[in-house]
């Protein structure tokens, strides 16, 4: 089955952008997933073509126009989730992104300006996601970054050679640090540890890196990860605590 | 002065990409930022242009090389701030958007695979950072994601009509819901106040509407947001406690 995803913007040219190079060009030139673009200015209804108004009540910017944003999306919806793009939504998480890879495609707004108006949400089951706490140009970019999460995890697309099981998030944790040839740089040389061919060893060093991490760069995730944990804290905890 | 981003990747093809569209590509147009993108493989040494290598210890994937990646990043390292996007990085706040906005540029390393070798980090000053905790095919994204919030805050791109300082983040909580004609859509009417032009209690409302979404959506915001107040809570807080 191909992941069909289906975008809503004024900007359709932008796709699939970077998503036609690499690893996720690779697997749309295979037909694993597709990309159509929607101009949501084909569905303005007056000779100006015209998408957006002030916003009511005063301020600076525009605002998408529901009754032409709701005309567009009406076209394409299906049973396929659709999800608006902005900085007012929920936060993408990898277990969101693993369970749109999971189904068969995406119906994505792209907002620009100010954004769309809120009637919009209230009238269609649309879902808001947000890719990060910063402002960007438009919802364009949120769409290039959510495909690009979905389409590395549907079938064949990475392979077996990277199954991502033990990557950032994944584990509720950062990954662990990497290291390869050459075994000396610059006076640095790869933990011995890492050399040592000794599995148990290995696999005890990367997790006790992991949590070090993620306590330091992501408190906010080591507090989550440690809120979840049924069993009482064993060495990995103690070991943290007595540095 | 002309803000200055060099991309180090294995795909300079994508860039500017997304980036030489609408407001970013006409402020590219416009030289008010220049977007020049390095192939990490130019710096390869081997005939075969090796840029990646087994991970030391075991586990799937390549990791790309501390020495290949240290030569290119040499060739182009300025004053410039050095910004490797990575999932094992700390988050894109715009706090630090506003910050690389007002320098004279960026240098990105977008990594491919499993990451950098870790020693790159203690090598060389280069921050680590993440746009969001879900994986992506490469760095790259993260990259265009990064420039284009830098890019709509340099002087002159916006334009007066959008300063941006209401907007999701600037104030430490989500930005109120707009509305726009038509007055009526589907039975759904925009909110009377905002029709009052009364602008104080226009102000209030979207203050108060501000304050709910952000409580619910993002309850993480909201207690960081409510943990600054320096002033003890006044109205505001009482009315959500009471709903």
């Amino acid at each position: 089955m191909t992941f069909a995803a289906t975008i809503l913007t004024l900007y359709p040219d932008m796709f699939p952008g970077p998503l036609g190079h690499s690893l996720a060009g690779r697997a749309l030139a295979e037909d694993r997933w597709s990309c159509e673009a929607v101009n949501i200015r084909d569905f303005a209804t007056d000779k100006h073509r015209t998408v957006d108004d002030t916003p009511a009540g005063g301020g600076a910017g525009m605002v998408l126009r529901a009754d032409v944003v709701a005309r567009a999306f009406d076209g394409v919806a299906d049973h396929r989730p659709a999800i608006a793009l902005t900085p007012r939504g929920r936060p993408l998480t990898q277990e969101r992104v693993r369970e749109l890879a999971a189904g068969s495609g995406v119906v994505l707004l792209c907002g620009r300006f100010e954004g769309f108006d809120e009637r919009l949400f209230e009238a269609r089951a649309i879902e808001q996601v947000s890719i990060g706490d910063y402002i960007l140009s438009g919802g364009e970019m949120g769409a290039l970054v959510l495909l690009d999460a979905c389409v590395r995890l549907l079938p064949g697309v990475m392979g077996a050679a990277s199954s991502g099981d033990d990557e950032s998030f994944e584990t509720g944790l950062l990954e662990y640090p990497h290291y390869t040839r050459p075994v000396d740089w610059e006076g640095r040389t790869i933990p011995e540890v890492l050399r040592s061919g000794d599995h148990a060893r290995i696999a005890a060093w990367r997790k006790q890196q992991a949590g070090i991490d993620t306590r330091l760069r992501r408190p906010d995730l080591w507090e989550r990860h440690e809120g979840a944990r049924v069993q009482p804290p064993s060495g990995a905890r103690r070991r943290l605590k007595d540095e």
